[in-house]
């Protein structure tokens, strides 16, 4: 198969260096072009990010070019930074282009799905054919809630989901935190985090009816802290259900979560979307953020909540799993759905 | 004034170090005796703890005795470890001391106060006269919880309470956790600790009616973490009110709280129990723990729930508040209420 | 005794944060304008500094004013940065100003004394009668590395110094060192620090003569790191002798080791400018850094070196002995030797 | 080829499992027996080891054996803590084993080679032939800096090297450093470790001379630290040539040194067994310990030094190049060369 050309928007930001890791060896796609700010273009990549990666050398001396829709591919993605992704990604979107986008300016868009594969394939119909669109992956540390709840919600229904996060300093981008902010310290604050985990997963979750999403019935609360930690986000769930489920229920709707990803065999998707582990001290950021290339959600301690019904600690890879991994997952799926 | 002798129990390890150290200027209290296991039993006290602490020399020398009750004081503080503090001190309380207890064994037993001088001064009722006694402080992480909910649940009462904790390092003792185990990681467990959350504060919010203590009625769960903080122990918490208050109610109930404890002007009370503090990013531990010589609790972001009313951070420092700073209040309460 | 008017230049930043902390109680100095950037001018010093410190309330309100030499004080603390503190420092010394500064920038000028009260006092010779001037204090590595020499190079000479840094967050400012860049990290390099600790000693440690500074004829070489500690450098020092020394008299040395700094009494000099701590796995920037305030330098496991003749570990604690402290130290001697 | 099966002594510790998980997929070596303490022997690994590890079936289920000469296997890895080792190591050496072993015990013992397959691998001619031997590797920071001075030495000869180190947490093994002690923090000090410093490298770099090893004639000093990093040793060396050399020499040096591992392309060989970083910030443990597969060591930083010739910092991962790697390595060598 020849490789599809694509674009990296935003490809010397964090996120943006995380989507040029990963698809550096992709079965599918093929880094085309690397476009950046005014500031970058015309560098060689290498130099406008300051060597902080090893790259080999097409990648490491590719001009970067600025972000204007003039680019020879179809397929772009977007690691651009929400001050300027919004626009951007639109005058893309309307010269025909796919912008698979982490951003959060179009998420909530009526007619932008909010896609996680495993969880929401079918909100792919809310793309018209034979035009350009902006797709978009959630927040990192909306992607392993959603998923976790996915299979759950599926069986039984859910009422109210509350989620305390402890989320990881990559999540803040770079420079982000400051090393004397967080040394010994936790900040229980992340700017406008808590309101996209109280509503993206209703769009997520929510169900494709007569051409439009229909959000899911549920409520949800969330506190969001930064912690000492590089890479991988947890959070501390507990929810209420609609019908009354067994602990060993649950956990074989986790056991047997499967998707259309994994039916396709796509490249990016992990064998097991949700894997349980049976330690009462597990899941933990160093030990199992990268379980299956840091596209494996993990869930552990899973135990009945004397408020709601059951609570547990889920935990999910926020630069793979949560942006740049789920970005390439997207569009594997809509290139296998014959989208793209 | 003449300074009443005490004896510090379990005064080798991490929590009766900080005794030790609370109390070498203490107006009221002299340490008399150091007590602990065989093993340091005998040595003067600099060796039995390894020249940890900068100390004076008559403590620095002070032999270490065995903790058997026939020490000539009649308040001693315990520090024991759980393992072996159940037995020491029903020994002591039999002997007629009254034994000012960090540990966790006698916490729950209908005859012993569980006390928090802000919160339940009311409890040391349980007491018998002309009688040795166990008078407990909280779990670390609950002394916080308690003192910023009590206010709030004098006035609208409560129902419910969520609460994640995220817990400081020397909340596990020394050695404790091993710096390979949370370096850049977080654990989503503490053996035992989520259990006390959710039971010890129904005793401390419980009232005193004929004779015995009766819970307070309202149900809590709790998720509790620990991370990489030297010290400090927050809490995410949200709860339900059984009658509605608004923001400024509560941050004024807050504000107002007050006690016994600084109504007699106690050396160990903080001026302000509970302090709010207005920046969106506060209360942090490294900022915070030390408010008021660490007797303070910190508290912040109060914002409504989606699910239950109210959601809030409060921090506490965990050795000094949570465990013998708390301890040591509690002793001075009862000198100064006759009983000791 | 009528306090002495005192400017902050730079005060908004890190070590003029500092500045304003030490000096809130100072027995002699008295704040009496906060100066910065055009970008803080005009506004509370609260605002200025977005709420990092505490701070009394007519401090808290004193609007910042800009570093322009017409504030009605003689005397001016300097925590500017070295991109601008060149410039505006001379302008206040040419208008008469006494400026105490912290920044590099005229550290190895000819007429400039680079003081330590503890090292070299005689080097305020320099100054000129009735006239303004600056006068600096050491790079924050270099202070700690030079008092541990003083008293060996009074007594036997020194000929040769390698040393290894390793050095706290705070040296680098805020926001500094991202967090990404050293949770689980060490980074070898600090810019244009290890020509300073190479060059600044020799000055200090010099004589004066005929009205000027002859350097110390000795040889240093440097290798500096950032490590994960919020404060206190720490140096791994290996030194060569003119004539040989006993441990036990280097030892000596250093315990009786005193200045005209303590000679006088001055309100910020340690009593002990030096304390040997016996531990060998002592000094600790967590456990040592704040010895007598921060004022006294610590030194551990002096012994034999085989290619040198001794080797040793010193600290200090970097924003205090190393910067402000230093400074406002060296302002306490200059007053009470009647330059002020 | 059929797979030559080995046993590893020692397997529940620390750098036992890394053992275990370096020879999992070896391609000459199956391991056949996992052998440890009387407290491990009897039960499957995975329960010996806590689950500290994911491993396939066969390992996992694999039941400890304790650590006596009767395993059915010639070739041994000894893990063994040096507590232990002394005794064991020889008593299969006796009985006829090759003990490829990771402890200090025996390293400077006349008959053992002390080995570093890209340093001196002459010294495998100290092994009597048809008998059972114990080869050593070396300390865990002596490997990355014996391997930066090879090539120079044997261009230029070396008179003195000064080294301190900056080393990471799992060089103390499991649980090793407490977090309390470390965070925000650093230790100057790491028992025994100076003095192997001081002196394995003479036997490492000397040469096999009639029947025996004549160390090299040089002086060494060395001062050790431990820092707040998970893996990787680091260390700032300064060197004193006989002949001098250039930096483009030594540079060169470097980038062409090879060995009979990478002649013999032994599987565990690193193809650059030193490799030189220009960024002046280069190496950090983060970035650069897992370098080919964690067995190359990485330099930067070269500059002259004022009191010696040159100065620069190297960096090793100190469990898989400095432990379990180094004696694979070691192993495979003498598999090659037909010693095993």
């Amino acid at each position: 198969m020849k490789k599809i050309p694509v674009c990296i928007l935003g490809a010397t930001g964090m996120v943006g260096q995380k989507f040029v890791e990963l698809l550096l060896d992709h079965p599918w796609f093929e880094i085309a072009a690397l476009a950046a700010s005014d500031r970058s273009a015309g560098k060689p990549y290498k130099e406008a990010i300051k060597g902080a990666m090893q790259l080999p050398d097409p990648i490491a001396e590719m001009k970067v070019v600025p972000c204007v829709p003039n680019i020879p591919c179809k397929l772009v993605f977007s690691g651009l930074d929400s001050s300027v992704a919004g626009e951007i990604e639109e005058q893309f979107a309307k010269a025909g282009y796919f912008v698979i986008s982490n951003a959060s300016n179009h998420r909530m868009d009526q007619s932008v799905p909010l896609l996680i594969p495993e969880v929401n394939s079918s909100h792919l119909k809310l793309l018209k054919p034979n035009s350009g669109a902006i797709i978009t992956n959630p927040n990192c540390s909306v992607v392993g809630i959603c998923m976790a709840l996915k299979p759950i919600l599926d069986r039984w229904g859910i009422e109210a989901v509350q989620a305390v996060t402890l989320q990881a300093l990559s999540g803040a981008g770079y420079p982000g935190v400051a090393a004397l902010d967080i040394l010994d310290n936790v900040i229980p604050y992340i700017a406008n985090e808590e309101s996209k985990v109280e509503s993206e997963p209703l769009k997520i979750l929510g169900s494709f009816e007569d051409g439009k999403i229909v959000p899911y019935p549920m409520r949800l609360s969330a506190q969001c802290n930064r912690v000492a930690v590089a890479d991988g986000h947890m959070a501390c769930v507990s929810i209420k259900l609609k019908q009354k489920a067994s602990q060993s229920e649950i956990l074989a709707a986790w056991r047997d979560f499967s998707s259309v990803a994994q039916n396709l065999d796509l490249p990016s998707a992990p064998k097991r979307p949700v894997v349980y582990l049976d330690d009462e001290r597990h899941p933990q950021p160093k030990l199992h953020r990268n379980l299956e290339g840091g596209m494996s959600v993990s869930a552990g301690r899973l135990r009945e909540c004397p408020l709601f019904d059951w609570k547990f600690v889920v935990l999910s890879h926020n630069t793979i799993r949560g942006a740049a991994g789920c970005a390439i997952l997207n569009a594997e799926l809509m290139v296998k759905m014959g989208y793209i």
